[in-house]
């Protein structure tokens, strides 16, 4: 039996839109709702590596992620004007980079770096993890469309929050609920349901390893119907091609 | 008779499209659609003022301006991991401040602050303009939503883009036109057809007072028509309220 | 039967080695080795707050983490020459002081805020969860001196690093380790088993579910086992007061 | 019949003085003084150009803008300790090089980079056109001193600023008059009478056609008589080498 | 017997010129060139003080110090630009600071703060010193014209540098002398002769005790040289008052 | 006969202790305490050089140098935060630089800068005197452990803090007694004893040419005592290589 938390159970995603095409001179371009929350990413693909790599015969990957000012309840501070990106933006695209590297061959696009962009239109909870499903789809997108090569794309990537609010765990976290949320976890996992990346944070409290099985388990159904979506997204994008 | 560039006459705006309600912790967010070139703007209203103005009585406004990176043909570094905004970018963020404020009176929100995000999702020429009158509409829904008072908005405000461009005096130059124009200007106007800003520069070439007329002359039809637009749309929209 | 790398087991801890009073100035201090990892953590307490907690009867209490710039293999750039903190550095120390917050109560030292400086003399792997340690030895030892009222500390916390090397789910990596580990995952527990932080990356490869259960194990031994020279290290301390 | 503001027509320029040999290490220097305004104008070369030149067989020109700390009424706060400099300071940078390029060709000094450095010795209004006219002047005196080929130097280039204070249109406005002036208008054209950039601004009102009419009159006569002077003293000038 | 370095004996100063009134705004501003090496400096005085001093009852005094970009043999690249101030820089407007300090009491102008402006318009050595100087002097003007009050200025103070060049102490180094030299000092004395600052450096060798008295005893000359010219120049000035 | 403050006589050194290895990547460290006192150095050799030395055949020696933010009275804010070194910092490493650079033959390392790295960890007065001292040794066991040729090693260097405190000259003063000394002096000698580098403050007053001796000659003392520790210290190092 369900358990609810206003309209939605407590293990039940909020509803999932895809839109692309926002950007044309992108290699693709995603704009990811999920409930309230809406992100805009973006790929690009650009000649040019790291210095670490000269001479590797490998391609890069990196993310950048960033709260337009007026997404949030309150605005936030816009970062180029203060003139330097917060702990937690450089926390957040190092997530997104690292998740998404996993799902690509670096040697399949040599001395080639796939810059991916996240945009938060709107901050409504889960912003982090739905820039990684947003980010993914647009590899697959590219792919798709020509842009990369078939071999770079090995994995796939999808990422949700779950967490314990007022004793229950609960799978995609808006907003009013992660701000008073005790333990606030986000899981990145492949097509295979493997693990990619686990960062779960006691905020206002710690958790057993009971706890952990149930947010993990949450966590998984609710990747897993992200799959779904996405692949039906592909598929029908793939007609359209 | 018309000369036409391509499909579009000279004189001929590129369609607009208007879409609101984009983002909604703003007071007002406008999606502008011109031709190719996508700005979002919003306005968020916040209970502070710069120091300057403590105890004058009166309000501030301001405005912010970015190209998210994905949004120009070759992919614009983010300024905030740069740590500082171009020339280019605070120079764009002053005019659209300095053209807002003539819209408004500043003492009908006292100790308040309008500040109106500019973000360019894609980038087609004439940016800066779209953004005015992007962020004209924010002060009129507002407004019209009852965020802000009637008397806040002293006037209708708007702006264009005009060019010479391989001789010819042109309306709205795509960047494609833009980036080969001799000369190239952007105008404000009031509703009542007076100037607020005239920026016009001879990039690649100066221009005489004939020239200057003819500019002038088509930066007024292009904004009287874009005030047709925006009255349209602030009337339908009125009905829905 | 155990397993081997070098001489070490794989679920054998680094020797871990404490001495404290480096630093005068500090309300308690501790240089932290674990093999040759070597962390020196000083616990300051002042008087102010930030602004989010203004008339809230809270305290406060943050972390700032450092590598010196002679302490790894190749020399770091100085982040203060640079300018900037890098992202890993900020990432670092806001885990460690979202940890360390779950092991005060806040309410207990209001208007006051407590700073953890971790500065890394020597590097080789493990140094963000030797950070953690020392850090709570400090708080430990600032209640046992009477610089912090007893009931500021409210829970036991330690960390360590587990990860997958060369398929060998292995406890508290070396640097030759971290750096050709599949999966890398800190943890830090509270001293009734609970978790506070999970960050588990599969930086070279995905992990199953039951790899993560094996990483979790392992750590829990590790903690426990630092626990326990924690507690043997403050009962000699407090013999000496 | 003239108006007068005090001792002054409103279209009578304040009277201007130059004097040259400042700074002995520049290509040309130029002291520019006009009524209480002083601007100390450099012209350096440097055997280098902007990447996006590379190989283009192409020079290029720059110039930099700053109001030493004691220029001012109240003393500005030096952008160098500040770390950067203010919105207004580029917005002027990029006027004063965009119009001397007007002046130069390119193509005459290819690799090389004339760096145009204006220092604001004391601000009584109009410091950025009074800048203009002190670096075009640089540029001729750099020519006539063999340090620039005569084919570098393409045009004349004047500036002045108009404005409409308590109602009446007013040329070249001291800084009593520009902090109250109703519009605020930059002008810069060439000796052959061209407009190569026009920047005019309704700070505290908009302004009608006919007014721009004006305005760019007066600008027209004021540029007119500044041309005569700088003729005059490179004829001089030139006498003497 | 005197030695000669061209024209000029080893102990000899460069002829001094001493104008004032250049920054109207200013509270005294001076124009100090020494053979070859032109300072302007500015003192401004304002109504607050750093926090260390908040009820204290006392002033303050800062200097602060720039090359113009044009002042140099090569051009140096503005710190405003850059975004931040050389370690020369600081080094050079510290030094300025304390030296000044000593020669003003701070208890006669209580919450204001003296700041100094420092411009090098051209640099041929010892542009630090001729700061100092010209520092001074704008404090004894502001006495002297009522700024300050009298008991604001307890000492008469000056410098100049010395050096070991090619093997012969040297009094007032030009540039050409500065960058070879083997020892370089500067010294900053009171009008009772005694020391307020002695920096001396072996650039490219150290000195003997004996070397050192040389040093000292040029100085000690050429800052007596510097006060006569002062004095007379205060006796003008005052005398036109 | 001695005159005394406490326990230590005016002419006295604080008891000095070394201890190396601490940090085993670097090519030597040294754990330098004096008294209360407490700096970490550390030397790197990296393989690049400044651009200026391009092709010169030489090498080049940098240093830096940092107060830990724990190590002070009050917790002092750590620079890479702030975003910028302050400029005491500078002024300090400039000195260290400049006084290790007259110890070492640059030609002996071309192509190599030597990078020092100070750390305070504890801050009880003569922080950059210590530097100086620690650093030298450094280089010395860098060229015993054949880390350095022995050509690259040129001159000893030492160096003391001298002051007046309360009309006393003190050798090495404590931060107790720097912070209300009249005046301050650092001195840097070679084994020879000749001077490197002298800079004396009157911070609260200046000094006669006989008080000048009187410090001098108290510094000249010290740094005997320095220079036998070090040569006592490196003969027993010397051994157990």
């Amino acid at each position: 039996m369900n358990q609810y938390r206003g309209n939605r159970a407590l293990d039940q995603l909020r509803p999932i839109e895809i839109k692309t095409g926002i950007q044309k001179y992108a290699a693709a371009s995603v704009l990811w709702t999920q409930g309230e929350t809406k992100v805009l990413a973006a790929l690009t693909i650009e000649d040019e590596i790291p210095p670490f790599l000269t001479g590797k015969k490998s391609g890069w990957l990196t993310a950048e992620y960033s709260l337009l000012p007026a997404s949030t309840q309150t605005r936030s501070v816009r970062e180029a004007a203060k003139g330097k990106q917060s702990g937690r933006t450089l926390e957040i695209q190092r997530l997104i980079g690292r998740g998404l590297r996993r799902a690509v061959d670096l040697k399949a696009f040599p001395d080639q770096t796939l810059k991916i962009d996240c945009e938060v239109i709107q901050a409504d909870g889960g912003t982090r993890t739905a820039s990684v499903c947003a980010a993914w789809l647009c590899l697959a997108l590219a792919v798709q469309g020509g842009k990369l090569p078939k071999s770079a794309l090995v994995a796939e990537i999808a990422a949700i929050s779950v967490g314990i609010v007022g004793g229950d765990v609960s799978l995609d976290l808006e907003y009013a609920e992660d701000s008073r949320a005790d333990v606030d976890m986000n899981v990145i996992m492949t097509g295979r349901g493997h693990y990619v990346e686990i960062q779960g944070t006691g905020e206002n409290g710690d958790f057993s390893a009971a706890e952990l099985q149930s947010l993990l388990s949450y966590a998984g159904k609710g990747i897993g119907e992200i799959f779904e979506t996405e692949r039906t997204f592909l598929k029908e994008s793939g007609k359209n091609e």
